[in-house]
């Protein structure tokens, strides 16, 4: 068997990975709509984007699909479809938090490799506000990007951002950080706001909560989370089934609580999973033993997304435990203060060593931003606080970002995965080094 | 006689516009350096640029020359060549202060239609410093720009910039505004960071003086600025012929010492000629004045140069009065600030009146950036404070300036430059509205 066909309970012999126990092969690569765990039955199907909105019971009609089509141990090489194209995975989210990823026009952004991006529900329904996206033909058409998008539900920013929020079971209760206005945002809103926005993949509000907690902290988040999962597929049964909706795994740190967590999930059924709560403040090793117990509990036929995460060696090191999905800050606000990812690891170009070094960042970068500009012109931008620094810094590290998960669905579809991943650490440990 | 070809002295029929009376095709449309009022004899050629530098008396090549192809009344159409390609004029430079134009790529001001940019001696002087760039291989390879390049001399920063300054007949004392170290500026040090800098045409150190001021204060600065524009060019000279040295005449709003100002400049002789210490706190009208009365002064077959001018009417009103060059921040700052140039006068996206409009700010434009954002989204960025804001509202700005010298340009190749303002005037009077 090529071994990029073999089952996924065959360790890819990673250390410190989890076995799965899924054989995709089995079950068969194309999710078939809707989940014959849970089938989505008689809902009412309101369309946006359709030319002839159905109604009625039976099988609903989705827009969205997930083909797996190789793995290599566990990880995945797969593809999204949606309305606005398909999404290659394993994929990373840029992060567009205001209907913008900081910086760069969607031409741009679509030029370093991304298929899709993330939009903040918070901060777009606190402004512009979502009924006005909406009216103005939705979020795609609003930011000019024709790809996918996902909107995270608003609750990780609520957690985050926000003072003097009240969590209860009909939702969260919180001050605007713009002007101090009373909101609220439930599972149902979160819901209705993201089917205003008209992201292609909307995820269910759920409660985040830094680490550590105690274990009823973490119990009683992700049991509200649970309950606001349900509420989530309600809400969006009624609405918009043509598109996604995802559960997020909550559970904190706690193996037990994840897993009790995620099979709650499945059994209610959705189109992906989530896992959240991770990235928040425990150790790398904490995080991966979540991921790698968690992901063989989730159905091998729909997407996986590990929420806010993360480094280069996060991502090489959560696909090979059977991610599929990312999104992060890092690359972007990295880049915002004078931070490259390379090849050859992190660059800071405020360094004063840079201040006279003609050399690009790297020379055999497909990517003319890290091709084009000495480090001392770099340097020189970002010491003088020239947007410029921003922006060159931002294309260079979502092309080393998109790079980086071109070559590992090469390399899963070549059954090359362990290659390529000691290939990449091995100039990650070499270092940015000037040359003898 | 076709309308444009018919001598300069011939009046365009502008309103207010003084009459000129050179006559291009008399004086022949073609400069042919060294001029011949005073031969640029002697000059050892010390090149950077060039593949055999060569050394010697008699004829200095130069890879500046400046053609008039066209006059339409005192407007007119012509090109320059640089070592960095030609330049169309009448000629809007964009300001890259800091080797940069604020929030662009070099690729994406090239693509609003320039040929040239300006950069600021005195910032690139005290950050990262001239000999820095020089061994970077110039600023041309240090921003990433091909194009051609004029760089200031430093004069007007210092006054504006900074504290502490003593102007002297040797030249002017600092205190640098990022580090409060002292500095000196001689018009010879001048000249020098301008080579060290390589740009393609370089201008004489001066005294600009904020208006109004005391008659015997612009007399004083005016003398000043002539003995420093002797210097300059023997320190020119000395170095680096084969780019362009401008003289800049001075004198305030005092037409008598701009009259004196400019015919000892010519006498001198300089590849271009700069009108500098305009648009510096007086009425348009004497702007306009200043500029009608020096122009014919100014040798035909040598480009003018109108320094920090201006809005969309400056320009086509300047133009009119038979200028070929301008630079002027307004694009690019007000860009920054939320303020939108169009073919209908200022739009400020500021204004809560776009926060639902889904038109973009002008579909007709050949900028990107003006016809497939909303003016709702761009109200959005703005009111974010996003950098996406400043990057597309900088982009309409110099699209559209650009747009005007290149129908201007085509206006008087055709004869038809009072049309042209004609219809550009009904546009900027007809204003932003909302179509009925």
């Amino acid at each position: 068997m090529p071994r990029n066909r073999r089952p996924a309970s065959v360790s890819g012999g990673w250390d410190g990975c989890a076995r799965g126990t899924f054989a995709p092969e089995a079950e068969g690569l194309k999710l078939v709509w809707p989940h014959s765990a849970r089938p989505w039955k008689g809902i009412a199907v309101i369309s946006r984007d359709l030319d002839t909105p159905k109604a009625g019971g039976g099988e609903t009609p989705t827009l969205f699909s997930f083909r797996l089509l190789a793995s290599d141990g566990h990880a995945r090489r797969g593809e999204i479809a949606t309305a606005h194209g398909p999404v290659a995975t394993p994929a990373f989210m840029a992060v567009g938090t205001q209907a913008t990823v900081k910086g760069l026009t969607s031409e741009a952004v679509r030029a370093t490799g991304s298929d899709i991006v993330l939009a903040n529900t918070y901060h777009l329904m606190l402004r512009p506000g979502a009924e006005r996206i909406a009216a103005l033909g939705g979020l795609h058409r609003f930011m000019h990007w024709p790809q996918a998008i996902l909107t995270d539900s608003g609750g990780f920013q609520v957690m985050s951002l926000t003072e003097l929020r009240k969590v209860e079971d009909k939702g969260v209760t919180f001050r605007s950080h713009l002007d101090g206005a009373t909101v609220e945002l439930s599972p149902e809103r979160a819901i209705e706001i993201q089917n205003l926005l008209g992201s292609d993949i909307a995820m269910q509000l759920d409660e985040c909560l830094e680490l550590p907690a105690p274990r009823p902290e973490l119990e009683r988040a992700m049991h509200l989370s649970l309950a606001w999962a349900e509420r989530s597929k309600r809400a969006f049964e009624a609405a918009s089934p043509q598109r996604a909706l995802f559960g997020i795994v909550q559970g904190g740190d706690d193996l037990q609580l994840r897993m009790a967590s995620a099979r709650s999930l499945v059994a209610t059924g959705f189109h992906g999973y989530a896992i959240g709560g991770l990235a928040v403040g425990e150790p790398q090793e904490v995080m991966l033993r979540t991921v790698a117990e968690v992901a063989p509990v989730l159905p091998a036929d729909r997407p996986r997304y590990l929420m806010g995460v993360g480094t280069p060696e996060d991502l090489v090191e959560s696909v090979a435990r059977g991610i599929d999905m990312f999104d992060c800050v890092l690359p972007t606000r990295n880049g915002r203060h004078g931070l490259a990812f390379t090849r050859f690891g992190p660059v800071n170009l405020k360094n004063a060593r840079h201040a006279g070094d003609p050399r690009p960042l790297d020379e055999a970068s497909a990517c003319p931003a890290a091709r084009d500009y000495s480090r001392a012109y770099l340097h020189h931008l970002v010491k003088a606080n020239e947007m410029l620094g921003a922006i060159l810094l931002t294309t260079v590290n979502l092309s080393y970002y998109q790079e980086l998960m071109a070559g590992m669905r090469a390399a899963i579809a070549a059954g090359t995965f362990a290659d390529f991943y000691a290939s990449a650490r091995e100039g990650w440990a070499r270092g940015d080094v000037l040359p003898a």
